[in-house]
């Protein structure tokens, strides 16, 4: 048994999970709306499977092409779109975007007004605050060769992201590093590094006590 | 008399003042959906209430344990949580976003995009500029004893943010100070001082002709 | 013919160009809501028109007094204020908001959570990456003076603003300019600079191959 909000929409073939709840005004399932001009394939993806347990709030967006795992909750108002993975326990706060083709691991929390964008690697028990942007495109929509080169932030295991703070294209954040609200990362940040700034610096390690599977992982 | 736009969702119990205007799909008055992995209270939160002429803009969201005041008005797809306290004559900007627990003083004016963490106190007269980003957890989601140490901002009374400024977590900023676009809070900030960059350093003192009651205030 | 799917609200006049799709509970039209306490004027605005082949997405809000061109895409969830004119082939980012009395042109992207404030001046094929944030008055909300100073950004044709970047208020953006990810830009912009930092100082020039025109322009 799930529960669907009489208001919330759910395109044919959405695959939804014992117990899912979708909310008022929700929209899910949708195929990507393709601008005249795009040169994207035409083709319909195939449709959006929701795990068992997982909750889709009230006004949120939800594509086609995508899975999500167990007992996620996509925030009110959030949205995601089309070909990403979502793993189990993952939250994704109110209002943020994760964007097509990305990959979020299990436990990871994506906390409110997040931009997550197309084509990044969170991995498991991941921590963004609210309002982090990320980046995938160093040339802004110019040369040819930014196709080929695109590319999302990697995100590894117990990392911590602070609020606001933005990642260049491409990043690499290392294993339970910590990044400060409000630094901009420039470039490739060490395992258990805390950064700091514009441009981010390293300020010192991030102490045991914080560690996944230390004393303080509850 | 009050005019609520029949696309408009109110959950039962929901008090509403003379004179409220709620528009094309907002959704007042819901409870908030826990994960099932959530210790949170499951009990019913008493109903929002909303005081004479407030308005609830297209596609926002308020939640039920809340108070908004008279002539308060929330934006298009905005949002605001449980137990929140807004006095008369506050302005939520569209998109914005104010977390559970928080308390916003009269005159108060949030604008677009803005994010107010959980446990946040913004005072009266208060201006909060667009994108502007508060935080409450040194500790992102590690250690014990954060949950104790969970602390939002306290905004005094006529202070002024700027838009994309940082505020970190339980950060105090004084009466009538002004903080630049972008800059990043890191301490507690006196009354009058004018802050800019990351980290925020004091530039000099707000002008006579800026404070509240002053020649400027209007 | 256009599709103008069943949960859309589509105000009375509302001018809809062949070929237009306008999505689920979008909202499309509407006049804006004055407060209470709003000097604003209460005339009714002219109806809302969308050139051909314009799409607005899932959740979209767009004012009345506004005139989008042809082939325009409002993203999912972003919304376009009263008095704004906007140019053939424009795209608005998933969450983004175009404020008030502002023109974009032709070809200019706009990407997700963007912030686009009111009064400002966008030219032909401007590049803003996701979550930039544009302001438009010094004084938030202080001294007399403020109405006839308020000034958004100027951004001239082919300039591109980085992720997350702040620009303060009246800055003008030269052609081609490259403001990098995180970048706090406090004085006008030359023409072709390359900016970072907070405040932003010039790094480089923008090389010749990604100019509008030149090799990279595809």
């Amino acid at each position: 048994m799930s529960e669907i909000a009489e208001t919330a929409i759910v395109y044919p073939g959405t695959v939804i999970g014992e117990g899912c709840k979708i909310l008022d005004y929700a929209v899910v399932g949708k195929q990507p709306t393709l601008s005249p001009r795009s040169t994207a394939s035409r083709e319909e993806l195939p449709p959006l499977e929701l795990g068992a347990g997982t909750v889709v709030s009230t006004g949120a967006v939800v594509f086609a092409g995508t899975t999500l795992g167990e007992r996620v909750i996509v925030g009110d108002q959030a949205c995601v779109r089309e070909r990403c993975t979502i793993g189990d326990d993952v939250v994704i706060g109110r209002g943020s975007l994760v964007e097509n083709d990305t990959s979020v691991g299990a436990l990871t929390k994506i906390q409110a007004h997040a931009y997550i964008t197309a084509y990044s690697l969170l991995e498991d028990n991941v921590f963004i605050a609210p309002c982090v942007i990320t980046t995938n495109d160093n040339f802004m929509g110019r040369t040819e060769q930014r196709h080929e080169l695109v590319k999302g932030p990697t995100i590894r295991r117990g990392a911590r992201v602070g609020g606001g703070a933005v990642l260049l294209p491409g990043i690499e954040i290392g294993e339970e590093a910590f990044i400060g609200a409000g630094a901009v990362v420039i470039r490739d940040v060490p395992a258990r590094a805390l950064m700091v700034g514009n441009p981010a610096r390293q300020l010192r390690e991030v102490p045991d006590e914080e560690l996944l599977g230390g004393p303080g992982d509850t």
